[in-house]
């Protein structure tokens, strides 16, 4: 999994059935100090992150199997956790405000 | 999944079975202000996008299963959604025109 | 899906079960005026694609997902189509000759 | 697979089900002499692995296949052997101290 | 499949289940020259390689798939053929000594 930092949201009034009724936000990846780096992307939310917090992103299957109809869903990307706080050698990388 | 922009289309009369009878499209990976960078691919079209619109793209098995016979696709990418509007820190950094 | 050119091809007395009486060509992967660009990599081809040609390679599972033992197959890349033109805003940006 | 360091932790409170009961390490992708590069990324922990050590990273279908209820999991990373030594043409390029 | 170099081995004895009586090889991709290039990755060989040789392998699930307990297994990349040859443009680029 990634650590990334949701940094907006995305409107689609158009999209496939399987991202109807899920909240589609705007995320970048972070490094292990909690900055955003690198391009934006979308992943559907699952555990109610809010704008500027660092989360856990998975990627590929691991996103889709996370879905209601994992079968036939289109998702790629989810937010699966929000970082309280990362530790590199002892000491605190990121805690979250 | 990605944010990126409908380019153009491909055509090609000798291709996989699972292509047939689909549209394909080619996209570019874009930013968040809805500008395109980087390489060219191919995805199919789920959702009815047109040339210039900013598209949400799904990749991999995602993008398979929400083809009609997901067990025998070879789709790898296809666009999901088409972007309305996308909105960093409380401003608009995308609107569709 | 990605735009490739067909390169060369690869020959390998030893190999699994799963690539036997398959073709293995070696591809680049290609921009959308088909110049190749990037590191070759190995395709089974689908198609009856030649040397030169511009095509189109799925990647992962959704190659494995097109090989008569989709179960227990090793490939993950397929050429699956031959392009004939490729179009952007209205021109044409490839036409094969 | 590849190579990674485990260099810290990571401390989620609220996560997917599909999370708990999980460590969840921070790790950095590492070169055959066991040097750390790159960006940090979040595997969950099968072996017991420890600060510091030399490991074995699983991505993809091949992490979340591990997990207990792999259907359903959100897991794309994980760590599933510690590295002794790796060697290079009858040299020892990296050994566990 | 991509085209790599075995340039060694690595030992583990605390590994996942899924990996134990694997050879697990240390392997660099390579061009189509057979030089490696980029940083090494570790793989299970499925054929019987020597270092130094030019091999192929998968990635992903298509490398699980090839493993005796796929569903459970967390291999995600695997030695699947050694390249005796390459051919570019009619002239060869490769030829195994």
């Amino acid at each position: 999994m990634i650590i990334a930092q949701v940094i907006g949201s995305a409107v689609a009034t158009l999209k496939h059935d399987s991202l109807k009724e899920t909240k589609l936000l705007l995320a970048r990846p972070a490094d292990a100090n909690g900055k955003a780096k690198g391009e934006p992307f979308l992943a559907v939310d699952l555990v109610g992150a809010g704008e500027g917090e660092l989360v856990i992103v998975s990627q590929g299957s691991s996103a889709r199997m996370c879905m209601p109809q994992s079968s036939a869903s289109s998702v790629d990307a989810a937010i699966v956790g929000i970082l309280d706080s990362l530790h590199i050698d002892g000491a605190i990388s990121f805690r979250k405000e």
